[in-house]
């Protein structure tokens, strides 16, 4: 184990839409946490927001966001188990902090709806510098020898794909309709999808789209930009009844998908919503949602059972996340890209630069 | 076994908004169908709708309307299996007349979303007669002795509740609000509920509906016309930490509930619509869908297994329909006072009369 | 709140059927535990194995037993957050005194299974003394004003019987054969299952078992002492088409109620282990088992989540134990009428005397 | 559509363990009935079972066995729906010949309970013919241009491995040991296993059936004839945390497994029996199945929807069975491989010779 240094560099935002790049003291582990040394981070849209305190979620400042962070255990907490945890082990910071392991939701392992979560690079700092604290009970695990610039995005994106489709409820040999197929999660949602024996109807705009997502396992595509009646297509591509997918994955970020997987959802079928669209609503007619038993569930992220299955498909070479990697110091390029939509994968920070 | 009169007294729609008490001839069953004579028939708001044929599902005409409709067996097709049906059994004739038997859902035993279902009172003629058809694979049975009239209003009214109360997925000791509770379907409703083991949160408007709710289970009242923030006060009732219920049961048939319901139902719980009000959506915002994981479930009617376990529960005794019974010649005033809002319980006809 | 003593009285099995009944210091709550004064204690027939140490689960020697233990908050772990906890809460000690928190149980909310669970009393000091210390995530919850020695039993014997029951996956309205009905556990079980909304068919030995269960809300009673063909007589009491029972709890701690209940529960029907015969095996026949697709399922004890439902229960007054208060101090003759197996009803401990 | 013969060739048992190939009818349909014209059948072991009539289940005599029999449709009885069936339709009969449509399984599409099944080749005539009459409503269908020799094993081999690996309830990402791996249900078991997603730890005998299990996608396989402690084994091949694997697939025509499976499945992980070895029972110790929460289930056919989804896993190319195709008239060779044990994959029966 190397030396832990005082000081090292962070992307602090000290002020709405205001980062820099400086820097800042190591943080020192609480008895409970580890003190974490963050090798790549991802970046995700929901960094973006944090960056323009734009949500109704109140943010920390300043704050070092980042969320997808991949790194290895440098120091131990007081009261962290030395049978579960070594020093130079791998490990991913994600979302959830940490969480009060008392109410009933942490009690039934679903920590996610904890009401006193706390969320890496939100409410307390993230992954957006050189090392950063996460309560032991909740960071990721990965085997010796993990591309951590890999893992990187799968303790975020890949988790909440993973988890849209087990609250999907669809089993293997059922067809699933992924709405965004063609972004960061709709990527990693087809490899996750394909792995549990889903069929894929890729739903997304333009060709370069199509055929990657053809490429990652989607068995049609469907171009919301081409298509002349995109219910009508597909139902078509669900199978010869034309009853349409078991399932709906609405990943985009936009109201549209949200108001029209309902019209092309199979009877009895479920509609998880995972995107978040600024000020959107889901809505469907009752006569229709009554008749034809549908649900609509809504899936945020996942527990640590979740994250633990959902690095066992990317550890088993299942999924991988095509990525770009540039240094820590470069992330307002990244969000400038975020910004001007051209986005290709998931950027992944390199924190020594 | 009295002998089968040739033709009958039935009240029948001639063209939408025109129905004629007047004889007509007894139907003959086919080869999997039971001829049914009918003593005593449930009016349900659906019949006013069959009337005016203001739903969006085409209707025949002429028509008998009704699918509440409780009697015994006077006849068997000659396929039907002596083993299973006998002259003289008491029977029920529901809303689902027929279904194919050989489509996906009619293999899983979700047979209410048969695309092919042939509908007692609105597809094929119904109960508003003496003597009836149905396919004998759709009837509900009822052990010797059943009081018809008091059987009727489980048929629809009773099997729909108990089906959204399965749907909603509370499991026994968990919270239930039912929103039009003081209603005909409500009164079942907590009846079902407090059977199952769950605590109901009645939410309904005015005093009586509130004592009425009461005594049959409720734990508490929540008076719309009064209150002046419905969501907290249901919060309050759903325990000390003011989670909100477990699950929700849309009966009311007005918009609003089916907006405000996923406002109060506690984290991951599940809101489950039934009532149709015309033309309404169900509407909730992406955000805190996706954040608090709500489901929203639509619930139509229920299954031959579904009838068979709602009717058992009538049989236990642990349910009874308050029922109001006037002759089948007097549906004209049932009607208007459908039309009036100022039906108390369930009307049931009597079909002698 | 009072002061804390430095010593106190407890009962403490010196060697291997060795039980004193001595002064010992008041043990000092690390940084995540609670100090509980200790006021009412069940005895289970675990207490009689620990003393024995006839199990194949290694025993702490010496050993404070216990683990049915209610009482109050007198002190907090330094760690222990104080939003949840406060000196004075009315609390439980149950079988799970900790677990890891970190095992792929652990994270999924069956923390009975964790591999480094921590047992009351058992592989820590439990209940049989004036105060304990108990991980703070796993004491039980009571509301100000409970009856803490009524509240005693719920903490194993209610747990026990409560996850039983959902571990039999039997729904509201199904039936449910309870095998040892009118000993402790059959007694709250019976209770329980009629608050789930289940028809309970008791299975025991005498009369006076027979009327206890009755009274306790069982629709059938089955004596194996007089009944000349058990099976049929379960079948019998099924209903009119003597299917068998939904579910089977198997609480007797004798073997053959193991290898009969798979002859008498319906196709497809769950049978529940939870008694612990010593050396018994559960044993069926294959091709049954296979043909009627029956399910033979362990229940052992319950989550965090389920000790909270449980409680919750008898919190409302749906169930309660027939308890008999006996000194702390009088244990002893508590284990004579167990050996002798004339104990009626739970004993719970008065830990001031 | 060619005219239908009146007499056609047959393997007739007419005594137990005297099969004839004669000339006999070709059979009428019923008004539910369908008349198919078999091309090809599958030989099951249970067809042995038929012949010799050594089962606790009463057969039919003179029978005509088989009951994995694929062909065309070639009438139609006067009640089958023909929006649902047509001439030349590609069709197989499967095990469950025709079932009660009115019995609670048969209601909940868990009709292979249904007390009334008939079943084909066993209590009716079955597809050792080249003319056999199904139930429509319970024959399997397939698209055109199906290779109908190929489909033959999948109407009970594959069905019957599909239902066990949905009983199991392993989810994808999960492991399921199959024992019994290479023989013919285990080599469909493995192929259905991996296209759920599911990782695939093989048991069975030898270096040659250890390949083929490989081969077929299994991860890893342990050697029952070479190994010296097999539940060691297995557990290590469960992952680093060697907790055994989630579920357990019995396909073995012998005893000791059944007595074993238990010792290496995961705590709650669920153990499915399938395979039916005469007279043999399933056991284990009480203590183990409750403290760990192991559940055992038998898993017996599929229903119709079972069927439907098993043949699409097929259909799409997902799995196929090794067979080996010889003339109806040549059965006898068959059952002396089957009694000799020297069957590699499974036999199909071409009808027209």
């Amino acid at each position: 184990m190397s030396s832990i240094p005082k000081e090292q560099m962070a992307q602090v935002i000290e002020a709405d839409g205001v980062m820099t790049y400086k820097k800042i003291p190591v943080p020192t582990p609480g008895p409970e946490q580890l003190l974490i040394h963050i090798l790549y981070s991802g970046v995700c849209h929901t960094d973006l927001h944090a960056l323009n305190n734009d949500w109704p979620l109140p943010r920390k400042t300043p704050l070092v966001g980042g969320h997808e962070g991949a790194g290895t255990i440098v120091a131990l907490g007081s009261l962290v188990p030395t049978s579960q945890f070594t020093i130079g082990d791998a490990v991913g910071i994600q979302w959830l902090n940490s969480t009060c392991h008392h109410c009933t939701f942490c009690m039934q392992g679903k920590e996610y709806l904890c009401p006193e979560a706390q969320l890496s690079g939100y409410t307390v700092d993230g992954t957006f510098q050189q090392y950063a604290v996460a309560h032991a009970a909740h960071v990721a695990r990965f085997p010796k020898g993990t591309k951590l610039d890999d893992a990187a995005p799968i303790l975020c994106a890949g988790l909440t794909v993973y988890k849209g489709l087990k609250t999907s409820e669809a089993r293997p040999g059922q067809s699933i309709a992924i709405v965004g197929a063609g972004g960061g999660l709709g990527s990693l949602a087809i490899q996750y999808a394909k792995a549990m024996g889903l069929h894929v109807i890729a739903i997304d705009g333009g060709n370069e789209k199509g055929e990657s997502c053809k490429k990652l396992g989607a068995e049609t595509y469907v171009d919301f930009m081409k298509s002349k009646d995109l219910v009508a297509e597909v139902k078509a591509a669900s199978g010869s009844k034309r009853m349409g997918p078991h399932a709906v994955l609405l990943l985009a970020p936009a109201e549209k998908p949200f108001q029209q997987a309902t019209d092309y959802v199979r009877s009895n079928g479920t509609v998880v919503c995972i995107g978040l669209p600024a000020g959107a609503r889901v809505s469907m007619p009752v006569f229709d949602t009554v008749v034809r038993m549908i649900q609509v569930k809504g899936s945020y992220v996942g527990s640590r059972q979740d994250m633990f299955e959902a690095a066992d498909f990317f550890v088993r070479g299942l999924v991988s996340a095509p990525i770009r990697t540039v240094g820590l110091s470069e992330i307002g390029g990244v969000f400038d890209a975020m910004r001007e939509n051209r986005v290709v994968g998931r950027y992944v920070l390199d924190t020594s630069r």
